[in-house]
């Protein structure tokens, strides 16, 4: 199994989910790669000492350029805020590197644009973290899609709901908190939460063709960690659109972070002609199916236990009746990387992908801002 | 359509759900006979003229004697406390009447066979008031069991929880408690509870061989509402047993006023070779459905919402997707008992079915004072 | 107790629904009033009579004309299908009747407020039957914000599913089935299931400032039962809206009849800063309850099972943990009726409170048509 | 950080548990050893080097005794199967080794006395992998118990339901079916299954006095992979009983793998004076809580979703709202091990926890073989 050398870009919450997915994808994965943790780059060099130590990293770094210019790193994993994204995936991708971002790709559709020629240029693999299509319920949700199962589609429903920013005394910005500073974030639950539901719905059901938005920030003013200032929010607390996908089915989208009583509750369903689903990130681990062709009287939602070796991913991990969590989403979509880039390819979603989810997100703050419809830019267009 | 005059005796929550029944049947189920609310006697005049008024009953009376030889009573209704079940049954059948009687049938298996030839010596339509069987979701179970769709039957799991005795201060006997009060009930939680778990599960499972159980009474005083003084508590509070069936299935059963948190939640579950049933009080209106025949990776339980015309009785209330409740149980049983009763037959179950069930009863309280194994009085043989 | 006589126009769904709050109301609750099954109306005189055997009405009659005009009559209740609503109301009011009627109250707002000025100008009680305010886990829900329990108010969320016109060889008009006959429903699945959700939420949270919405008939064209011809469907198959409350909370609306799965899943949830409420029609005697107070750890959504005695309207059913169904809705709001009418008042909601639904559902049928925000004509304006 | 040598017997699915939790107990706790995978030993060569690559070991092994004698070597950790649990323990505390030992500790309570006598005249580190005592929601359970928030017990009610050995057509014995083989598991699910319920049962709600017990074994013969020949099957396939608590309690028990339906659904419901609680493993980051002191029409069970911080473990993983799985509680035992290790100590439960379990499971078996109640061997009395 050859070597990757791996150069991780961000200790954070996600450095952390990455770091485990690369120690525990050969556990149970037969992939052709054996991910190495080679470096851990981040701007405070005693926590990134502490966070080697945790994860065996063997080297420490603060510049990140470093690491991109490093012959010994295979691969850049960039786990930062969403501002540094576009400037580190580009150098990388320039410098030869395969490369991986957490979502979302920019902080707007013109970043991801110069992401996406960036590694398309240079022919490197890449994916964006969208874990939650790896989530084997949700995997097998699109199984179910893909044979057809559903028929014509007429709805789909997708919210991502929490609760952790309602006090009005939680600043905002610097370490911890960078997710509700604009400058860093590109905005708020547009791209933190719904994207994630965008990327699902659009890999799911196909195309968005149009959105009318509506945004909202309720706690107007909050201190800045970084200036000590109390200061104007400028990020979207709640993002609600309606939509028409491109195959006519309509939808409700809705994130936000002041829905009491739910951490992060990301649920979607689709109603096709024959058959129904729903899935909820709470209980991961079950799908809910209801057929129309089942014998009239016994017609009724299915919790079906995704825990047998028959549904995807789950032949590597226990036995049926015993659940996973979170965190193997990114073990999954690191062994799918791991398979594609045995082969030279990349890996769903790719940076083209992500793109995609981007120009939506443009369109829902364009249409917030505007009160008006908003078409998104095509998928089918020459883009960069 | 025949005027059928019905004289009642008693004016509890029992009297309610059969009056009720009396009242509705007409409405919704075509049935040979028209209930007449003829008599409502209880002991307390007053009161019985109060819930004349809010009923329509035509005649209050105060002596069950004379409704039993009414000329002008064609059935008799008992929803009297148990202590008064076999003597007014008795006197009716032997006055002709049709004998309905509110559960369980005698306190113990000795009273029940008296009624027993007593009704089927004069040839009467009679029936006892086990209203769950006439639950949809109950009865869809049924079916499915009559179709074989379970195969082979592993397991039968039962529970009544109820928790509202567990203050120290809830006196006993008297008006409104004589649930409590072992002369007028016979048993507590055995024959108030338990009876309906086994009324239901030999109806659905066949006859129960042997048990094995325990009870207990945690509170051992308590004030007694008609003589003023605290007295020992004669009653089970809680009882449990192991069964094995007939048919080789082994079972859990188990009933309690002191689990704290559920009101009246009576569940089954049913574990066949091929299809497994759930079923609970508390959310009457689904049945929880597994079958193994599904497609693998899409087996899951439904929660068949039992609303649709073609699931039993529900034809003859709403539209699909809305829900009945408790009391349609009793208009249900009502509406098989009249139907049954115009070709000259009694309803199930009948006082012969409910015999069984006492007969269950007396072994789980034989069993739980003997402290072993106890075979039930067989339902084939000659019984009385 | 003084007898009220009912005319009731219409033998349908909701002619029944009605004639059972009438027929049960004194049963279980004490108000001033007794109804007297009267007269019944409707067009086709066979079914008529039938209906009335069934229910006991004392006459038939198959001009409403007659029954508005007739001198025995108090009250008229309208259950006929929406486009004989303002006509019936109008005459019924300036004849002195109390008058009550189906939901919605007009095809639109403009015959709503004809409809208003008659019974405010006549003087007469009157009431719109939105039977989902009188589930005892929403009139709950009703206490629990009027207490100030839920704090500022972020979001709320209602939906009503079905899925009963999937299929494309359903006919529209005509015997059951005018709901899908524009001219006769004067909408589709706005005016049938929207105004329920509108109901419901403005008066739990306030009155709706502006919608945005799109609306879908998804089956274009079908066979009219009246004319024998494929016809262009007019009703809106879909409608879906984004809205901003008075109170400045967000939220989201949809109806359909196409979602695969869903009978009659009307569901809302209502977020605040210190608590949230979750309810679904399908499971109607439950109230789903986060309260933020509660010790951290054990913070969790509450199943409460609404059948206790403290909770609303249960105390005239049955024991705790015994559930209600669908019907009983329309009994709670005969006996609310009842009682004010006792006191020579409306019940809420009145035609007033109705109309201001009807101007949502104008509002969101311009916004789906003119692709554009839509402000609802405020609740303060003298409308009529 | 000290390293801590571990030697591991098995690469079953215990093997793979275990090595699991060694691997990963350093990225997620502070603890002060770091265990290095050293050996993994089993019968066969081949297998065991592919588990050695899979999992980082660094030798391989196929006799225990020498991975026992090693000085290498600190701690032991038997997960082969249950008939050689007593002699490698003993063994292995004999040379002083730290002993994990996987449950049961051994195949009756004749077995586990000797292995309790070893590490206890040895004083070494011991501990048996009753995994579930450390899913955070049944920790949770423990703190809410040992707090006095349920007041009086008074029902215990435990039941671990599988269905995967329904087909007559699974052969018994042999590589990946020894749990069927009575020589080697000692009981069938008594000992597999019941075991696990006993354990946590006698940790929440303290000793079981008495027990009654019936068992079944369904298929009685089956093909045994290891003679090729169609032998009876020893072991049981169901053991249920009811039994007794030190405290008063009344409670059942269950376990099958013939629930059609469930693939380890282990449940377990406390009912107290004054709260209750439920858990399911299939669900397992789910705690159900009622508490009777939350105000009167707002009580209900309380889903709370086990994802907080200041919920058991849990700071040690994600963020709120993210779920973990099944592996993770070994990775806590691990970690709780280890601490304990660090300050000389065994972590619970010790061998000498789980004797009682194994005096329990022996009652279980003799009760059900002798059809009479028995008494549980005391916790107190000196037993080995």
């Amino acid at each position: 199994m050859k070597k990757l050398n791996v150069g991780i870009i961000g200790y954070g919450f996600m450095g952390r989910t990455h770091s485990n997915a690369f120690a525990q994808v050969n556990h149970f994965f037969d992939v052709p790669y054996q991910p190495v943790l080679n470096t851990i780059c981040a701007r405070n060099l005693e926590r990134a000492k502490g966070f080697a130590a945790k994860w065996g990293y063997q080297s420490v770094e603060t510049d990140w350029r470093k690491v991109v210019a490093s012959p010994q790193i295979d691969l850049v994993d960039i786990a930062s805020p969403n501002d540094t994204h576009a400037e580190i995936a580009v150098a990388a991708a320039q410098a030869g590197k395969m490369v991986m971002c957490e979502k979302p790709l920019g902080r707007n559709a013109a970043e991801a644009e110069a992401m996406v020629r960036a590694v398309e240029s240079a022919g490197v693999a890449n994916m964006v973290w969208y874990n939650y299509r790896r989530v084997p319920a949700v995997m097998l949700a699109k199984q179910l899609i893909d044979e057809g199962r559903l028929g014509r589609v007429f709805h789909y429903r997708a919210k991502f709901l929490q609760d952790w920013t309602i006090s009005a005394d939680l600043p905002q910005g610097g370490e911890g908190l960078w997710r509700l500073d604009l400058s860093v974030a590109g905005s708020g639950v547009t791209g933190d939460l719904l994207a994630h539901c965008i990327d699902t719905a659009m890999w799911l059901n196909g195309g968005i063709a149009e959105v009318s938005a509506i945004t909202e920030t309720f706690i107007k003013n909050r201190k800045h960690n970084l200036t000590g200032q109390v200061e104007p929010v400028g990020i979207d607390d709640a993002s609600l659109f309606l939509a028409r996908f491109d195959n006519g089915s309509l939808a409700t989208f809705e994130a936000t972070r002041y829905a009491r009583g739910h951490k992060a509750l990301y649920t979607l369903e689709i109603n096709g002609e024959h058959a129904s689903i729903f899935w909820d990130l709470h209980d991961l681990h079950r799908l809910q199916y209801f057929d129309h062709n089942d014998e009239g009287r016994l017609r009724g939602w299915r919790s079906v236990h995704i825990t047998d070796s028959d549904h995807p991913y789950m032949k590597h991990w226990w036995v049926p009746g015993l659940q996973i969590g979170y965190e193997h989403t990114f073990i999954h979509q690191a062994a799918d990387f791991l398979s594609a880039a045995g082969e030279g390819k990349s890996a769903a979603p790719t940076f083209r992908d992500a793109l995609l989810t981007d120009r939506v997100t443009d369109a829902v703050l364009a249409s917030a801002k505007n009160r008006s419809w908003q078409t998104v830019a095509g998928q089918k267009e020459a883009a960069c």
